[in-house]
């Protein structure tokens, strides 16, 4: 790209790709950096160039269309089925060479470089839609965008964990509305990957099975919660969900990532994505506002025990309410659900697609 | 109250309190419960019977005016100072006689009583305004009523920890304009404290002092993300804050809670406040939606390395735009900051009062 940074195409045809960027080089934003709550022993990413971005562009300006008509766009070619590059203005970047995150605790003034990978997925060339809207054929070449994606990034020395996500609606901040998710890499292990991996750990000493396996064998135990599946995936309202409609869908055979996911899985996804996103707007027939989020073991730990599951929770708790992080939530960690799961599972169920 | 709930006026002046509530007897809601999240073994709570709140009611239909004639309201009397009542929709509730939260852990049914208290605490009698506007007499009595609350409630056989909060704007999900704040009592440990109380008491164990009084005097070193200070109480952005706006106020002298700051601290602790909150208004001259957090430590763990202070929170980044919990911070709780720390706090210093 005009800046240097990598583009890659995604095709089930055979093409050749040799549309060039065309726009004057521009210097990259800076790479942030890395401060540790000295609190939480968390790190916070401190992206200071990315008060720039671009917020609700119209159509006619999307950054994520093809170039068409002289308009260059983030994609120089003029057509394209799913196209994954680097995000503009990153929260994580390539480092300086040797770059190395030490192990700190407690009050200190360090502020590593925010190494890693932030990367643009977009999920079709046409501006409307979302990831359910698109036909099977291109959600599975989605889903092989994700995986290759995410076996590449895997082997970056700087790169711990590798998140695939889609926020979908302005409700959760979306600021294009083109279809498209992003893949953060981050530099750590995330808080709540690491408290799923000490939670997970223990119970595979315990009983010698990684825990999402036995949640799973609950959920199609009780029923009560269980959405949809099919041989290789379930959809489930989870048991503890934190959101009124939360859904989890998992691969019926454990698998740490992506990566590993068999072709027979990759195969059935699309279509108990594609049911699951449909019923979700089915409930109260609005576009429900989502973050569909890729659980994946860390790339260097606990890959026997931590199981990939994709975490899709709306912040619409009614069709004219929606769910707000507020004190509890935001300040504490704690979850306040307005609605049992039973409940919630129930709705979905009963949503005539 | 009507339904049995307690009511709690406080008061400067010498008054008596005897009006009665008039309103027909109604069956208080039932207790919700509690369900583990087996991945991250920590607490929801299910609150099953909120969805009936009322939503952003005008002056003439607020619950939290006083009464006045003849339409009733949470508050019998014609006038208040600051009045406690226990919230009509709790999160939390008195248990039965001989609950106990048993330790969990893995993947299993149980769904004990949300045990716990839920208090709404009225700032004033007048429907306008909030905590920043009261006048520093009044922002004193309000002090006042949550060191009461904070001491009457750790005594509670069921509670674990207290949380006085404010919810500031339609933009963190209040639902009642009139100037309040609300005070949850956990029966567990919340998640953000457990993780802070495992962080402290390193510290502790290694340094033997107390993890804030640590940080405190690395901001006061550092000096470029101090807003302001007195005798007793210090405000700055925090090295790692999550958010553009964030600010803690801490007493300079550790102590772990409310129930135990000085007179002579609680007395210095309006004028700080009020002058922060002018400040955070004053940035782009509007009102800030903010959430207000008072981090204490828990009641029966942690008193010796776990500090009191104030968390405040704004989700506004700029005039036109929030910041959202999207996929990094709300699924992986992986924070990206879009301002340097020394920035915000050198905007909150500039504003003119």
């Amino acid at each position: 790209m005009f800046d240097g940074r990598d583009i890659f195409y995604y095709d089930t045809k055979q093409v050749t790709r040799s549309a060039v960027d065309k726009r004057a080089h521009e210097d990259r934003p800076e790479v942030g950096d890395l401060r540790l709550d000295p609190l939480t022993n968390e790190w916070i990413t401190v992206a200071h160039d990315r008060q720039k971005r671009v917020f609700l562009p119209p159509k006619e300006l999307c950054p994520l269309c093809p170039t068409s008509n002289g308009r260059e766009t983030e994609v120089a070619d003029k057509d394209f089925e799913v196209v994954v590059f680097e995000n503009r203005s990153p929260s994580f970047a390539k480092p300086k060479d040797g770059w190395k995150l030490a192990a700190l605790d407690g009050v200190n003034t360090q502020t590593p470089e925010a190494a890693g990978r932030a990367e643009v997925i977009v999920f079709s060339d046409k501006h409307e839609g979302s990831f359910g809207t698109l036909s099977l054929e291109q959600m599975r070449t989605v889903m092989d965008a994700w995986i290759d994606r995410t076996k590449e990034i895997s082997m970056l020395p700087y790169v711990e964990q590798v998140f695939p996500f889609e926020n979908r609606g302005e409700e959760v901040g979306v600021t294009l509305n083109h279809p498209h998710g992003q893949i953060y890499a981050y530099p750590f292990i995330t808080p709540r990957t690491e408290q799923m991996l000490r939670v997970a750990q223990a119970h595979f000493e315990k009983n010698k099975r990684p825990l999402l396996t036995d949640v799973i064998a609950r959920e199609v135990k009780d029923k009560v919660r269980v959405i949809t599946e099919n041989d290789h995936w379930i959809a489930y309202v989870p048991f503890a969900a934190r959101y009124s409609f939360e859904i989890h869908i998992a691969p019926k055979k454990f698998v740490p990532d992506l990566a590993e996911l068999s072709n027979e899985a990759a195969d059935a996804f699309p279509a108990i994505a594609k049911e699951v996103l449909q019923r979700l707007d089915g409930v109260f027939n609005i576009q429900m506002a989502y973050i569909a989020a890729w659980h994946q073991a860390p790339v260097r730990t606990g890959r026997d025990v931590l199981g990939l599951h994709l975490q899709i929770t709306s912040v619409r708790r009614q069709p004219g309410k929606l769910k707000y992080l507020a004190g509890s939530e935001s300040s504490m960690g704690a979850y306040i659900m307005d609605l049992k799961p039973e409940q919630s599972a129930e709705q979905l169920r009963n949503v005539r697609l």
